[in-house]
């Protein structure tokens, strides 16, 4: 039997993407709209996915959808598959929206600590960049509002952590004494960025740190453009500190993050390889009998 | 010649508040306004002053100001002195709006290290709790939007740092996804606070552990109210995992909040000693020659 066509949706929060892949995996045609789980009008996903994708469901076509729509705010809840767990775990707990032909992608735990840790979507990516990397072992480091450190073993995640980080990078420069004194649509100052990162490693941690942006630019040290640089240093500097690094980590995200993650960990010794969005789809292909 | 009567008024970014002492520091009459500097109407601050303050400014009475309205976003900028530094370095450096009676008391740097620190207002409630306590020698604590930790010895501040423990609450709990599962306004819960100032300890850094509240969440094995406390003790136990601890620890601010300190202090093994408000006036009666 020939496999069918994969049409792969990553539905998230903000944000509703898919492709057509055809029996390689390779992309026949993208789509994305700002659709994303909380833009979605009365809770109506079923006319939302087809109003974007019905043209591309033909008989014996089949979708698969990962991110938040698996969520209990979204399309239908598909619960959190336990690490360790790789891509024919998922592929066990998928939730069929239509048998054999819509189905959601659950999302991960890790509950082998005091406090569980959760994500939805980022899995996907895990498993694609794995395939296309040709690892089975690795630190994944998905950068972002929750930036995720996942652990891979033999091909599963075996386990991973959530960092706050482009959250509070958010929080800080928008509704914080800081927004005063921090231009957040500078571009992007290397330098200030680099000396945030330096800072975060003395120890004093991020609530003491994050007020040194306010007295710097107190005393004229640190401009309203460099403040935005220094301060996306200074958190991502954080995130980083707290990791046990391996020579070789793989980056997973937009090319403007992630060229910041490669500088910081270029900081502190470590090769990086990096993919973007194609990790998805051939992660979605993945979960594929 | 008899001391004058002491007009002391610490005005600061959201409330200005007055006390009015006798030669000997005794509280004769206090009032207080929502007139912080933020919300002086056409940067009037002469006239706010006396509206609030001229029936006790009789002939001979001195009134000293400290907090914000030294700043330069204040009545007229009053330049942080330099640590070390005590009452006499700052009776020294008074900014004098009108000579002889009424003066903005400076705030205090500490530029020991790569990156100053800066604090208005609270350098004035350590001198007075220095009174108050008998020390000339000691760490002293005030908690707040943004907390201070600061050294003094032969009683001058020789250093210090601040830490934006609360404001970052009130950043996570009113602007951040944390918010969707906490309730605010909910009684405090000392269980759930002791639970997070344990888990700041991990070393696993506030950026990922304040997604533990969202984790916890999801998993039903933290409550909205819960969550709030929690959270509150995950950022006071972050700010103490900072310090290196003497036996005691002098703590100064409102009830409510020293409590949650001095419980988070003792989980360490530190004694507290409490002040609160009337820390204000005898410091800045501690500043007359």
């Amino acid at each position: 039997m020939v496999q069918s066509d994969l049409i792969a949706v990553d539905w998230g929060t903000s944000a509703l993407r898919g492709a057509r892949l055809d029996a390689a995996g390779g992309v026949l045609e993208e789509r994305s709209a700002p659709l994303g789980i909380l833009n979605v009008p009365n809770g109506d996903f079923a006319g939302v996915f087809a109003a974007q994708f019905s043209d591309w469901m033909r008989p014996g076509a089949r979708c698969l959808i990962s991110g938040m729509a698996g969520s209990r705010q979204g399309w239908a809840e598909a619960p959190y598959v336990a690490c360790p767990a790789g891509p024919d775990e998922l592929a066990r707990h998928l939730r069929w929206i239509e048998p054999d032909r819509i189905a959601l992608v659950p999302g991960l735990s890790d509950a082998q600590g005091d406090v569980p840790d959760v994500m939805r979507g980022e899995e996907v990516q895990i498993f694609g960049a794995m395939r296309l990397a040709g690892l089975a072992d690795g630190l994944f480091v998905l950068p972002g509002t929750h930036s995720k450190w996942a652990v891979v073993r033999s091909g599963r995640v075996t386990g991973f952590r959530t960092f706050m980080t482009g959250e509070v990078y958010s929080l800080f420069s928008k509704h914080s004494i800081l927004a005063r004194t921090l231009d957040a649509e500078a571009p992007f100052d290397e330098a200030a960025f680099r000396c945030g990162v330096a800072r975060a490693g003395n120890g004093e941690g991020l609530l003491h740190n994050a007020f040194g942006v306010r007295a710097l630019g107190l005393f004229d040290r640190l401009s309203p453009p460099e403040s935005a640089s220094y301060l996306s240093g200074l958190l991502i500097g954080e995130e980083l500190s707290r990791q046990k690094l391996p020579a070789e980590v793989v980056v997973i995200g937009a090319s403007a993050l992630v060229e910041r993650y490669a500088l910081a960990l270029g900081e502190r010794g470590a090769t990086v390889r990096t993919f973007g969005a194609e990790a998805t789809w051939v992660g979605l292909r993945a979960l594929q009998p």
